[in-house]
C-alpha cells in the first residue's frame, strides 16, 4: 500500500487490522494519541473494531486550537521518549485536524521520523487535514507556521465518528468540501447545493467525493509548489479571520472563517481572475445557507489585513491568493490590493 | 546540482556566488545564521569572498552544545517570522555542527521548509555534520532526539576557516575522520596514522577523501534503514559518554566522546564480529595518541549504560551497535550484553 493511502468505512479497519497482524514482528510499540474528547467517545468504538491491537500506550493532550503549539509537542515528545518510544515505533493519531497535524509533526521529528496513521473522527479532517501530508503547528497567532510535508503509513475515514460531533463541528468540515467542489469539481458543488440538510447518513458518498478532489491535486503537486495552492481558496482572508477572532468570544471554528474567506475571496474572484458575479453571489448565498454571518467590525479590517501579511503562502511580502475563474476552477498565485480585499469583505458583511 | 551536494575550497565560493546569481529572481531574502563565535571569526572572511552576497539578515545565536535545543528553535523560528522569511527565503548556516544541525531543523520546519545550505567552519561539521541531510536538536539530556533527515541545497567545505580552531576542536573533528577510515577505508585510516601531526596545510585531500567516505554511505541510505547505521561506529558508547559529562567539569567535545566510544567499541569489536585483538590494540593506541585519556570512574558505568538505553538507535529497548569486522569494514544491528560494554569500557581505561 502506498503511504498517504485513504481508506474507507469498515474496510478500513479491516485494512489497519491486517496492517498491525503483517508488521507485528517489525513495529517496536504502538502509541495511541488521543486528546480528551476522542479518548472519551472515539477510543472505545475504535478499539471495538481493533481486535489485532491489543497492547499500546496511550497519550493524550488537550483538545483545540490553542493548544496547538510547541508547547504541547514537546510534552508528547517527552513523553514517548519516557515511554520507550523508538524509531519502529507506530503513532495512531485519533482526532481532529489538530490532533492529525500535530502527531503527523511529532512523529515525522521524533528520533528523525517514526510512522503514523491518522484516524480522523471530524468531519473536517477527515476531507482536509488528515490527508496530504501537511503537519504543523501554530507558532503565536501564526498557524501552521511550522511544520513538515510528511505522509502518514495510512489515513482511516470513517464517518461513524462523526455521530459523536455537534452541528458547528459538521459544520466546520462542510465548508472545506464546499472548497472542493468549488475549485475543481462543479458536480460536487452542485451536489452539495443539493443536499436536503447535513445528514451524516448521507455523507459517506459525499466525503469520498470530496476526498478524492484533495488526493488529485496533493498528488500532482505534493510540496505546494504550484497546483497545490488551489486548496488555498478561501483561506487568506479565512485564516485572518481566525486568528484575528482566536481567544475572543467571537472565536470561529476552522470551517467557519474559511466560509467567510470563500465568500470574500469569491468577489475577490470576480474582480481578478473573472469569475462571473451571479456566481459570486450564488456562493455568498449556498454559504450563508449553512453559515451564520459573523458581524466584522470595519475598525477591525487594518488588523486583518495586517494578518494576512503573515500568511505563510506570500512571497516577498506580496499576499497571495487563489481564486475562481469559474466554479469547479481556480487559479494560483493571484495578487489583490488592499482596496480590493476590503472590498470583498464588504462584499461578505453586505 | 543535487540536492546536498559537497563543493571544496574556493571552487565552493565561486559555485555559491553563481547559484546567488541564477537564483536572484526567485530566493525572496537571504538570511545568514552565526553563533558569536562565528559571527567574529567567520564571517568576515566568508562575506570576502561572496560579491554577490550584498543584502541579507544576520540571525546571531549563542554557541555550544548547551544551547542546541529547542529553546533556541523557538527563538530563531520566531526572529524569522519577525524579519518576513518565507517559503523562497534561503538561510545560510555558518558554524560547526551544533549550527549546521539546528540550521538545518529551523531551515527544514519554518513553514513547512525554505531552502538552506551548510558552511562548515569546525573540522567536526565538515567532515561530518553538514553533510548527509541529519539535522536536529537535543532533547533534554538526548542527544538529537528530535529532528528530521532533510538535505541542504548544497555544503560548502573550506578548509581556510580552521585556522580560527583551537588545538581541541580540530582533534574533535580528526575522531570521525579517524571513523570514516575505520569503518570503510583502510587507506584513509593508514593515511591518517601516518600523518605527522595534525597541520590543516595537509588537512584538505584528507577532508575530502572522509567527506567521499560519508557521502558513499548515505547516498546508499539516506535515512538510515541499514548501511548508514556504520557511521555510528564509535557513537553508541560515545553518546552515552557524552550526555553523561555533558555541563560537568569534564565535558567532552563530540570528536573526544567518540574517541572514547571507538576504542571501547573496537574491543566490543573483538568480542561481538571477531575483529583482531592486535587491531583493536592499534585503534586504542593510535587514537590515544592523539585523545588524552578521560579518568571514568567505574560507579559511573551504571549511569552511562543507562543512557544507551535511550539511544535513537535502539529498536525495542535493545542496545544497538555497529561495529568493525576488520579495519575499514563495520557490520550494524549488533548486539551486546551488559557485561560485554562493562569489558569495553574497561579496555579503554586499561
Amino acid at each position: 500500500m502506498n503511504k498517504g493511502t485513504v481508506l474507507f468505512s469498515d474496510n478500513a479497519f479491516l485494512e489497519l487490522n491486517t496492517f498491525l497482524e503483517n508488521r507485528k514482528n517489525t513495529i517496536s510499540k504502538i502509541f495511541i494519541l488521543t486528546d480528551t474528547n476522542t479518548f472519551k467517545f472515539c477510543l472505545p468504538p475504535f478499539l471495538e473494531k481493533m481486535p489485532n491491537l491489543s497492547e499500546y500506550e496511550l497519550i493524550e493532550i488537550e483538545p483545540g486550537e490553542e493548544n496547538k503549539n510547541i508547547e504541547t509537542i514537546i510534552g508528547i515528545w517527552d513523553t514517548l521518549t519516557d515511554l520507550g518510544a523508538d524509531r519502529k515505533s507506530l503513532l495512531l493519531n485519533l482526532g481532529g485536524g489538530v490532533l492529525t497535524d500535530m502527531g503527523g509533526f511529532v512523529a515525522s521529528t521524533f528520533k528523525r521520523g517514526m510512522d503514523f496513521i491518522n484516524i480522523p473522527t471530524t468531519l473536517l479532517s477527515m476531507v482536509d487535514a488528515s490527508t496530504g501530508g501537511k503537519t504543523g503547528i501554530d507558532l503565536g497567532m501564526l498557524k501552521n507556521q511550522i511544520g513538515v510535508f510528511s505522509l502518514p503509513e495510512m489515513v482511516l475515514v470513517s464517518s461513524e465518528f462523526l455521530s459523536t460531533l455537534e452541528a458547528r463541528q459538521l459544520r466546520s468540515g462542510l465548508a472545506e468540501m464546499l472548497k472542493h467542489g468549488l475549485i475543481a469539481d462543479k458536480k460536487h458543488w452542485d451536489n452539495l447545493k443539493n443536499m436536503e440538510d447535513l445528514d451524516i447518513t448521507d455523507l459517506d458518498t459525499l466525503i469520498k467525493q470530496s476526498v478524492q478532489v484533495k488526493i488529485n491535486v496533493v498528488t500532482q503537486d505534493p510540496t505546494e509548489k504550484g497546483l497545490r495552492k488551489i486548496l488555498n481558496f478561501g483561506h487568506t482572508i479565512g485564516h485572518a479571520v481566525e486568528t484575528f477572532y482566536m481567544n475572543t468570544d467571537k472565536m470561529l471554528f476552522h470551517g467557519e472563517a474559511i466560509a467567510i474567506g470563500m465568500i470574500a475571496e469569491a468577489h475577490l474572484s470576480t474582480l481578478e481572475t473573472g469569475l462571473d458575479l451571479n456566481d459570486a453571489i450564488d456562493i455568498k448565498n449556498t454559504i450563508l445557507e449553512y453559515f451564520p454571518k459573523t458581524k466584522i467590525d470595519r475598525k477591525d479590517f487594518d488588523a486583518i489585513l495586517d494578518l494576512m501579511k503573515h500568511d505563510k503562502k506570500n512571497i516577498s511580502g506580496v499576499v497571495n491568493f487563489s481564486l475562481l475563474d469559474n466554479i469547479g476552477s481556480c487559479k494560483f498565485d493571484c495578487k489583490a490590493n488592499t482596496n480590493d480585499i476590503e472590498n470583498a469583505l464588504e462584499f461578505y458583511m453586505a
